[in-house]
């Protein structure tokens, strides 16, 4: 199944260009029912709705450092902090954006705008202290996450050994465009993954490189409990603009359009907006200390 | 107004010894109204309800290195990273305990468990990008934050340039006892701290040597949106026991009792219980990669 979110709080199922609604509050609610909720009868056509970010979560995980390339392509630049597996923080759920809404630059706190292609996984039943043999029951569907970082604000955080803000600035965290239900997903191992921006190639991959599977993942992050519609992300992969010889070429700047495609998943597409073009004034002064 | 949640979500405000109840859902539905909910009419004793954390709020920032001597107290043990202003991630709200609930050992995970009194603040307003003069009327009230933290965790996690685990498995967020509303805390820069493990006084500080003012510390995270009650918290003082020179004295153990109170807020009062007493079963055997 295609679960969406549209128009103003209305959840529905995808029947091919069509849109089959279901009678639930949310696509969260959908999850705490344990995805089995009627259908109201009402059909509507895919073109004639407004998806919106297809699940706002009570809890965002954001897990890093799973991909070997990416890993590598970390260190070969002397990043700060060697990559550990395991590596988690809590994303901002206030930053959630869905496709086709704008990711706004706030240009007075950084100058340096990155993306990160990641399969975000779903957590449909909740649970905690579970192991990888029973993580797959926990496991309801897959969407695509576009990671939006501030490098020099995440660089400056680094320095305490934590980061979080400069991931989490309002609309930061483009989700979408729907969840494709673990069933529709043939081998979650083998998604073939790819950013573009402008139409330009970024970043390419797959699932099968991860250094950890995902259950297994999914089960070592079980001690911080999971609520039905959690999201778990997975890391990126290679091709960040950071990590380039000249990352200025490749940082986003207003006017860029992203598309982020996870294959059996979907393409999440978003738009860089300048600051006067969402708020029609000028970003307003940085604070500092 | 004291406000509190009590027994299967209900919500209330003191009267004396008395409970006045609250027509209202829960303590976050009371700030998403403005804070503007009627009474029910109906009056309880106080020693007839049992309190609940005081908020399960949508987020919650956790904020570090505000203290003057928590600051220098790590610096003086070589902490692993600069304490910059300005820290911050996401506590797990699914982490959340109320007062006399029981913090679970999880002795497969760690062996350094640690207490870190804090200040935390409740937002009313929710609001984004605003400045310090904007910020008070954003606070709406404040409650006393243990932040429990597995240390050994911590470490190996920093090694990464980021941390979260160690201070978000499940029970590791007690608040509580209540929510102190801002009208009645005359100076929230002047209100004594201490933390006491069995009796005896762990912490001791001020909220007077912070180095940030909280109407500050708010504005500048606000780029990251505050939703009606989220809590912001304003990091801890002097004498956790990681910074002891025999911290094995200190960490916490089964059986501990813990008292956080802040003056004018309240006292938080958790036990530690080993993980056999709450679950009656030995914790399981630890995930590794």
């Amino acid at each position: 199944m295609k679960l969406i979110a549209f128009d103003e709080g209305r959840v529905g199922r995808l029947d091919g260009d069509d849109v089959i609604v279901l009678d639930t509050a949310s696509t969260r609610e959908f999850f705490e029912r344990g995805s089995r909720v009627p259908e109201t009868g009402e059909r509507l056509k895919l073109t004639d709705v407004r998806l919106r970010a297809p699940i706002h979560p009570k809890k965002f995980f954001h897990t890093a450092g799973n991909f070997v390339e990416h890993h590598q392509e970390l260190q070969a630049v002397n990043w700060s902090h060697p990559v550990h597996k395991g590596i988690v923080f809590f994303q901002n759920v206030d930053a959630v954006i869905g496709p086709d809404e704008d990711i706004v630059y706030p240009e007075h706190l950084t100058k340096e705008l990155d993306y990160e292609l990641e399969l975000a996984v779903i957590i449909g039943k909740p649970g905690k202290f579970f192991g990888p043999d029973e993580a797959i029951e926990h496991i309801a569907g897959f969407t695509v996450f576009n990671d939006i970082t501030a490098r020099d604000i995440q660089r400056r955080e680094m320095e305490s050994g934590v980061f979080s803000f400069s991931k989490a600035i309002d609309t930061f965290c483009p989700i979408g465009p729907w969840i494709v239900t673990a069933d529709e997903v043939p081998d979650m191992q083998n998604l073939a993954m790819r950013l573009r921006v402008n139409g330009e190639v970024r970043q390419t991959g797959n699932t099968a490189t991860m250094r950890v599977p995902i259950p297994h993942l999914v089960a070592y992050h079980s001690p911080q409990v999971y609520s039905a519609g959690d999201i778990i992300t997975t890391g990126t992969i290679s091709g960040v603009a950071a990590v380039q010889p000249n990352p200025f070429d490749f940082y986003l700047r207003p006017g860029d359009q992203i598309e982020a495609e996870i294959q059996s998943v979907g393409v999440l597409r978003n738009r860089v907006v300048s600051w006067e073009e969402h708020y029609g004034e000028p970003a307003p002064e940085k604070l500092n200390w």
